[in-house]
């Protein structure tokens, strides 16, 4: 089977904020073409060490993708090291100056002189065509190596690799047909999970299973290899089914669809909308909610409640109710999923409060403590949790919670 | 200059919500006791592509870190594989054992079978104290190499660093002193900004300067390395005060701090309350404002008015006003943040509204268009942005240039 190797380049790779979504997505058609990953590597701004790990790479693996470094500034130097590596000269290609000339004259812009260094290209390689920014990408090939340089930005690296790279791509991989699956779970533990399945899945090594877990979160995924794709097909689906069978409505979904589009799906099938009153949450609840394309369909308005002050004046809970018990109470979060659903009119109302940490927590409420309550035409559920770990953890586990429940609730209707 | 590499084991690094706080986290502790990463390897849960990695590491760098893959599943085969890089027979340490047994016992949960598995240890290797966890890390040396193996969650992996691996390393790294700066910035594009900062830092190779760019934000990087930590600080200073009077006041922050921190810490210092009523950000300008540890001391309420309905019943924008200017104008961002302000009474009120895509644009209003409007006691400020980009980039950057707006605001009161 024909191998791949990413290299991400710069250091932004080791900011908080970062979402290495092209490695994600490059991993992604790479397998569907029926190309494996075989490692990723991410380098920081250094010539020699990239250099090295440019040579590793090409040792070991016939296709090596590099992500990024090809930017105007000074410290984005993969095309010095590629060209180091693969010893060529850089060389001014006259059509990329001419494009990137053509650019900044669009937008009535002066180009700034380090952008030219983006027309340095080493010697025989093709320029893959950037519409959507300045940096163009590179494909070198010799016998043993094919070289491909991506610019970093997805929305740059996304269309040319889907328009440059994959037609040429599958043509190098051959027939090999692949099928893969993802079951998406929540509300058991990892552990609890995989000694439900493992003796299920240990029996297959094709299908090959990964088991990935994250706050709130298990999602198994199954990846198949045959001759064709109806029999990859198969596979998956024989092994798939009986992982879904034994797991049940802890499946939330069999794709890589995230909790809050599954949401959004059963509200648009129901016909349903909904409002949101959250307290710790601070907003995560809706902003999840309003992340879907689309979304408007179902969600109208999230009221973030944070202060005692204004679960009173915003949603109406009563003074008395607040002070006898407690913000972080079943009453409250009741309160605010039913008062919420009432004013705005909404088919269901969702409240959340509970305390994130890492102040706040007593003995009797330690930080963590969570209660959420999903009001609907079919009544009012509230559940009870005290989630593990810091505050983004908690915050990020009631909403995960909270939007399980409304998934649950929606099943009813 | 002693150099580590860290190996992040498992696949789930390969998923787009996964944040790789572990790897920030790590390189910033190495980076204070004078030791640099020379790279970072992402390996998937193949045990003998692992092995290749480890192998690979261990021999071009004397530390090497790995994250991961200790957990009790059947794809968690780090101690295995460095048991084969290393020749190291895997035995079973009763000490670990029985810590396992004890921590499901005080929680009255029966030991799952595979949970026994992290009691396997390679021969000879140290066991490392997991207080917060069931997967005990483990420290493995010989003449050559220091390997350290770590788990994967961060409130494992960072307590369990600190207490049993730093005192040691410092010891390894010696004397040498480093000092390390960020500046981060908003409202300049990179190529601007570095157009503006090269001049000056190329002239310096002792700080090293590393330039990195995210929508919203342009992050500049210094380290400084010398004998003692008065000289390494005289460096960073040096350079740094000259960048700092460059960009005025782009820069937001002169630490690793958040834009959502600086305005927390503004509005503490100005004693000022912050409501918000946001649209198109769905909760996101909210979220981040109240992420910060303490928010409650300045965030009272945030109002989500995603529908037309919602931005009359909720906030009192007044109908014709929609309907004459359309929701997505500069008079529905002014109502919003005036009307916030006054309903919630806060010090400052701020108002977004914007079409964040993909669909919902117009030749005259194209995706991307966002109209924020920050109202306070020195009357109300708006711009208006067309922010490039998918759904979650014009999100990402209209809370960014939303917090950027008060943080100026504020300045001035």
């Amino acid at each position: 089977m024909l191998t791949a190797e990413i290299i991400a380049i710069g250091s932004e790779l080791l900011t908080p904020r970062f979402k290495d979504t092209n490695s994600v997505f490059l991993t992604q058609q790479l397998n569907r073409m029926g190309i494996s990953v075989a490692m990723r590597t991410i380098a920081g701004d250094h010539e020699d060490k990239l250099e090295h790990a440019l040579k590793s790479a090409m040792d070991r693996t016939p296709i090596v993708i590099t992500i990024g470094g090809l930017g105007p500034t000074e410290d984005d130097i993969t095309r010095k090291a590629v060209a180091q590596v693969t010893r060529r000269q850089l060389v001014l290609d006259d059509v990329v100056l001419e494009k990137l000339k053509a650019r900044f004259a669009k937008r009535s812009m002066p180009m700034p002189a380090n952008n030219a260094r983006q027309a340095l290209v080493p010697a025989g390689a093709e320029v893959l065509d950037n519409p959507n920014g300045t940096a163009p990408g590179l494909w070198l090939s010799n016998e043993k190596n094919t070289l491909i340089l991506l610019p970093g930005p997805p929305r740059e690296l996304e269309p040319m690799f889907e328009r440059s790279c994959c037609p040429r791509l599958i043509k190098m991989a051959g027939s090999l047909a692949l099928s893969v699956r993802t079951y998406r779970t929540t509300g058991l533990p990892e552990s609890t999970l995989d000694a439900r399945i493992a003796p299920i899945y240990t029996k297959y090594r094709n299908p090959e299973t990964t088991v990935l877990s994250k706050p709130g979160q298990v999602d198994i995924h199954l990846i198949a290899r045959a001759k064709t794709v109806a029999e990859a097909d198969r596979l998956v689906d024989e092994l798939g089914n009986q992982i879904d069978q034994e797991l049940g409505d802890f499946v939330f979904a069999r794709s890589d669809q995230e909790l809050e589009e599954i949401v959004g799906m059963y509200l648009v099938l129901k016909g349903a909308t909904i409002a949101v009153a959250e307290s710790c949450t601070g907003g995560m609840m809706a902003e999840r909610l309003t992340s879907v394309p689309g979304s408007s369909r179902y969600f109208t308005s999230g009221i973030v409640t944070y202060s005692n002050e204004s679960k009173i004046a915003l949603v109406g809970i009563p003074p008395l109710v607040l002070e006898m018990e407690g913000a972080v109470s079943k009453e409250v979060s009741v309160g605010l999923a039913e008062s919420v659903r009432e004013k705005i009119g909404s088919t269901i109302g969702v409240g959340i409060t509970g305390i994130a940490g890492p102040d706040g927590g007593t003995p009797e409420k330690p930080v963590g403590t969570v209660h959420v309550a999903v009001s609907g035409p079919e009544g009012t559920t509230h559940l009870q949790f005290v989630f593990p770990g810091a505050r983004d953890r908690v915050r990020w586990q009631s909403s995960q919670a909270a939007l399980d429940m409304v998934r649950r609730y929606l099943e009813t209707l």
